[in-house]
């Protein structure tokens, strides 16, 4: 058996490997997570996702000795990259690869590997997998493609995949995936073109849905000097997901941020616990989801599969919980960067140094554009600015160095150090250009402010000569290249030390309420119904009786207070005024009587066979400010409430903030800050300036109330009148849970 | 007098020159222009500006021949890059430098040299300048700062030496001023460090305010393989401006484009007719403009001291006339490089085709943000595309290939010919990554499509191996490494194309109608004298008389029609409701003499002091969709259009849109297309839809009496009913221009 023990350089380090005793590798205890819900998030499956991403031996199904063919790449490249545990290939066709003993099939393996990379063609991976899993393999990549990809076959030879994997005890990666990377340990599980060349290691944990983009980021982020500790492909995500690798990510130490590329969501949970994490570690999330569009959608759905939410509910979503969205694979890369090495400024004012009052000007627009704020320096800075800068130069903000720094550095150095200073400022954008022959001086009064500063800089540095980015980004500096996306740096690093700060003070529940359909509730529930259960949640709604003839309600006329409002009640009559079903400002017992004759009549007109309950008779309430407020079960996230100002900006604006079920108060008062007609709350144009106490425990209350009951799908309140004392819902819409 | 002639290299072409005749050098006829409206564009400014950017000799005020130091650098640069024409030191410290001799003072100068480039300290300024004057020199380049940018006392020098030049019959470029290039002839003539290294031509003039952003912007496209022919810096501008000079540059055969950095106007006139040029001669113009917002504004103002003109207005007046902004020097960048390989696309139809669907969603998401079309293919486009694609490929659009067109990169010429040739696509992105071993093939294909297609695209190469970009680029085809910048493009280039075509079939005029005060309107005019003009203007105003009692009013009630409204008419009342001034929709004459007796008193208290003209008696015209029309005198462009939906949409989200007047049908059309509430016009929400052949002729209408009445500095018609007939305005204010 010499040959088997060839590659003395994996094997020698097997001999106390508890693994070879049959006992289960991973037995440490799961960290200590926020309320985890589903099975998938099981100790089994932490050991699972352990394995996958710090594997210490890897079986091979499939592999060749031929590094060009696909199936011969993960073979030569943990080998090239000095991957420190063992290794397996098995194919029947070799007895050993360059060296390497190779096992004709599973069963012969002399230990239990860690990980499984399945390379074999799509029909023979289900009983590749059932091997592996009688084996106890916790868990295999799966490269091979013709799964859920593939139509309808596919997705049902996927669904028997995954069932097989369950029956088998072994969790899985993939399938159509092309694998995975941990830099560190030179673990370079995939034929992905990134790997090439050798991966760079760096503090940033990386998962793609895409395998081409992701490959296209990853080798993005190493042309620019960037390295990522892990690249992960998930693949069709049959099983194990990318926020559940990412989560177990976060808890390497040599991770600081976690970014991704992703399409669509198949576990929310994990996603909202990840994010929890993420501010609870202070390792930022850093995403970059496709679907924003119609088109976006169409490429993204015919691509994985995968269901893409609607954009409007995710960025909601990923807005409250901390999640710093990117727009492109430059963006994500830019505040990869940053998140790897500044302190997060504790607030959105940014300093701004320059050579240039034009790309000062540049980067003041951009900021205005973002909401930061560019301060006016106190008049304490500028004095002291003053005496530093030349005559020629701008104390102000933007402060102009002129090129008067190059011949004298230390300029630089102690104007950014006085204008970081100013109790205003909470970061600075440091902004030159070219400087041949001055690298070395500028490099050293970058490390030396890098040393000395406490709040957070960014180094914008156009056209540099070769190399002189490497060398600051070597020594921890955030340099980049270009200066627009400098203002934007800042602005996603303000947002996410705002969004920790409100989530460390009030954090946020994780549990996603499910739907459940065992209530017997009405589809349309009955409006008093609907009324009782609203008001029981705090709710404000206008007081409201049934009546069954004009009699009735001439009664609950006097009884409820003049004027009144009457409407049609019928679970077959959702839109009450195109069937004549309300009339509105009654202020007699007679008008009462005739008016719901008349809808009476005008109803059974329009809809003959609609059952007919009676009429709601209401007192008519003070008119204020129009608002809307509402909650839908989004298919991902779950209760979702939505609040918009009423009329035109709902319906032709779409002027309308999202949240997900429950609220707390800063995230309402994030979601006002959102809307465009925001000012109108405060009582612009002549409106009735709206209490927003009152309507940020009415939207908390509505929050719970989605919670509470999951048997409910949908809440319309429009309009619900508001103005400085309260405000009070006049109309009302419940709809329950289809049966099915 | 040998050392003298020493650089036989610069004199040996001085032998037939006109200009050692003492004939003035340029007396070529101007090319036709629009019409021109100020003496800077008279024959002697375009001869000067011809001398500026293609000298045939350059005097040098202040050289030495250490070229470390700024006044060595224009002498070393010149000959370095092999400048053609003749050069001539000025410094009477030196008898020759670097063997080129060196004369004492501008009299002694051997010919009248086309150019100067003034060196020398602020104070001794004024005097070279005069002394140049004195020789017949036609322009000069004054590097030297201390003037406008240096607060008071340096603005008053910068006028003394505008009036020094004008009196002496030279025009000057600076001062403040680091130089210009001229590519093409070696003409390096600057301190630039951008010229550290040598220009690059290319087809592109790039004119800049800032000398250091300019520098930036510049070094930034050359290390990404773009050249320009022309960079030139324009300083403070205390005569020749930045669009003058671009002016002048698009009558280069060799430059395709024109790009520009600019912080302020102070020719409008000469920007008007630089894009009404660059429409003409199909040289698009890309400009960056900074002061979007308040601390850019800030910022700018403190750099140049140029005014920075509402930034709305730009961008109105720039869509308006073709010209193409770009949102920083990136992009600029970006859309030069498109320019200047690209046919225009003929429509907003966009192909998308990769080998990624990640990347395929992320530019379909941005395609539909910025208004492009992502069409699905024709059956027959995909039908065809299905024979050549592999069978997991997509074929709608986005078109995914695969990575098999690695393997056969005829799949990738073949679907994007296809692609081009479906009649719902007017450009083509081809997206793809890494292909390291595969550039020479991709490069070949590459160029065979750039051969045979017709309709443009654009190739995004993410993470390109070492060079690939520049092969690429060096065959004349747009390439880019970024994924939404390629739809950027797309999107830049498809709105030039509208423009223009929009241009073409309807020129716009160019002058600006000027503010002239020598008419005897009082300030705010009369409101009966207003409707005069208006209504004789065409503008559709409601019924209006003066009555100055009750009984008068009454009558007029009568003749006018019922129901009626009554306002206040006072010169000194301008805010008629809070003065309780107004009464609406009386319908008798008892109700008509009571009011005009409530207003007369009402107003009296209110303005004890104010002039009373009497109360002015309107019919009540039936209510619509309220509107706002208007117009005010821009500083920069004159009179400028603003139309609006009126309430919370002017006053709260400030939805208007802007066009400098006269206005064309199609600018009408733009300006409606570029409202957030244009649905409402067509009637959304319940709202009466507005004739919209109506609205366009009213602002029409509206913009010629603006152009025609420059006494008139503000319109504001407020509220105007529309509905589907047409629409009218029932109250208006008029303001002429304040006398001085």
């Amino acid at each position: 058996m010499l040959s088997r023990d060839g590659a003395l350089r994996y094997v020698a380090l097997t001999a106390a490997h508890p693994s070879q005793t049959g006992r289960p590798l991973y037995d440490r205890s799961p960290q200590s997570h926020p309320k985890m819900l589903n099975s998938d998030s099981s100790d089994s499956s932490k050991t699972a996702l352990h394995a996958l991403l710090r594997p210490e031996s890897i079986a091979i199904i499939g592999a060749t000795g031929d590094s060009n063919k696909l199936n011969g790449r993960p073979f030569h490249y943990l080998r090239r990259d000095g991957y420190t545990g063992r290794i397996y290939p098995v194919n029947p066709k070799y007895d050993e690869l360059d060296g390497i003993p190779c096992f004709p099939d599973v069963d012969s393996l002399p230990e239990t590997p860690d990980l499984a990379i399945i390379i074999v063609a799509a029909r023979r991976v289900i009983a590749t997998v059932e091997a592996l899993g009688r084996k106890g393999v916790p868990v295999a990549v799966i490269f091979s493609a013709g799964f859920g990809e593939m139509g309808e076959e596919g997705q049902r030879l996927e669904s028997e995949l995954l069932e097989t994997a369950r029956k088998n005890g072994i969790r899985i990666c993939g399938p159509n995936n092309l694998g995975l990377i941990n830099a560190f340990e030179g673990m370079t599980a995939t034929f992905s073109q990134y790997a090439y060349e050798p991966p760079v290691t760096g503090p940033v944990a990386f998962a793609s849905q895409s395998g081409a983009f992701g490959t296209g980021i990853a080798a993005l982020a190493r042309s620019q000097g960037a390295g990522f500790g892990y690249f992960v492909n998930t693949g069709n995500e049959a099983d194990i997901t990318l926020t559940e690798v990412l989560e177990e990510l976060l808890d390497d130490d040599r991770i600081k941020v976690a970014a991704a590329y992703l399409e669509g969501l198949k576990n929310p949970e994990s996603l909202l616990r990840l994010a929890a994490k993420s501010i609870q570690l202070n390792k930022p999330l850093v995403v970059t989801k496709v679907g924003r569009n119609e088109a976006g959608v169409r490429a993204a759905a015919s691509h994985t599969g995968a269901l893409a939410g609607e954009d409007a509910v995710f960025d909601a979503v990923a807005r409250q919980h901390g999640i710093v969205r990117a727009n492109n694979e430059q963006h994500l890369l830019d505040l990869v960067s940053a998140f790897s090495t500044c302190r997060i400024p504790e607030g959105r004012g940014v300093a701004i140094i320059t050579q240039s009052g034009g790309a000062a000007a540049l980067m003041a627009d951009r900021a205005e554009e973002l909401g930061l704020d560019v301060p006016v320096l106190s008049e304490n800075t500028q004095a002291r600015l003053r005496e530093v800068i030349p005559p020629f130069g701008m104390p102000g903000n933007p402060v102009d160095l002129t090129a008067q720094f190059i011949a004298e550095p230390d300029i630089l150095t102690r104007s950014v150090t006085i204008a970081l200073e100013d109790p205003a400022v909470h970061a600075a954008v440091i902004w030159f250009q070219l400087m041949h022959g001055f690298v070395d001086e500028l490099v050293e009064v970058l490390i030396e402010l890098k040393r000395t500063v406490t709040k957070p800089f960014v180094v914008c540095w156009l056209a540099a000569p070769p190399g002189a980015l490497d060398r600051i980004r070597d020594e921890g500096i955030c340099v980049i290249g270009a200066t627009e996306p400098a203002i934007d740096i800042i602005s996603g690093m303000a947002s996410y030390g705002e969004a920790r700060q409100r989530l460390l003070e009030e954090p946020r529940p994780i549990e996603l309420a499910h739907v459940v359909t065992d209530d017997n509730l009405p589809v349309p529930v009955p409006s008093l119904h609907a009324r009782n259960l609203l008001v029981k949640a705090d709710m404000p709604l206008v007081a409201a009786e049934l009546a069954s003839n004009g009699e009735e309600a001439a009664a609950l006329g006097a009884k409820l207070g003049w004027p009144i409002a009457l409407k049609i009640e019928s679970p077959d009559i959702l839109h009450k005024s195109d069937a004549g079903g309300v009339q509105l400002g009654l202020t007699t017992e007679e008008e009462v009587r005739s008016a719901t004759d008349e809808i009476l009549a005008s109803a059974a007109q329009h809809s003959p066979n609609a059952h007919i309950d009676g009429v709601l008779v209401q007192p008519m309430a003070a008119p204020g400010t129009e608002l809307v407020l509402g909650m839908r079960r989004d298919p991902i996230f779950g209760p979702i409430i939505m609040f918009g100002l009423g009329g035109v900006f709902i319906e032709t604006l779409k002027d309308v903030a999202f949240g997900r079920a429950p609220l707390t108060k800063s995230d309402v008062s994030q979601m006002i800050a959102t809307l465009k007609c925001k000012a109108l709350l405060d009582g612009a144009r002549g409106l009735p300036s709206v209490n927003q106490e009152v309507l940020s425990d009415a939207l908390i209350a509505l929050s719970y109330f989605a919670v509470d009951h999951p048997e409910i799908s949908e809440v319309d309140l429009n309009p619900v009148f508001a103005n400085a004392d309260g405000l009070i819902a006049v109309d009302w819409m419940v709809l329950s849970t289809e049966k099915r």
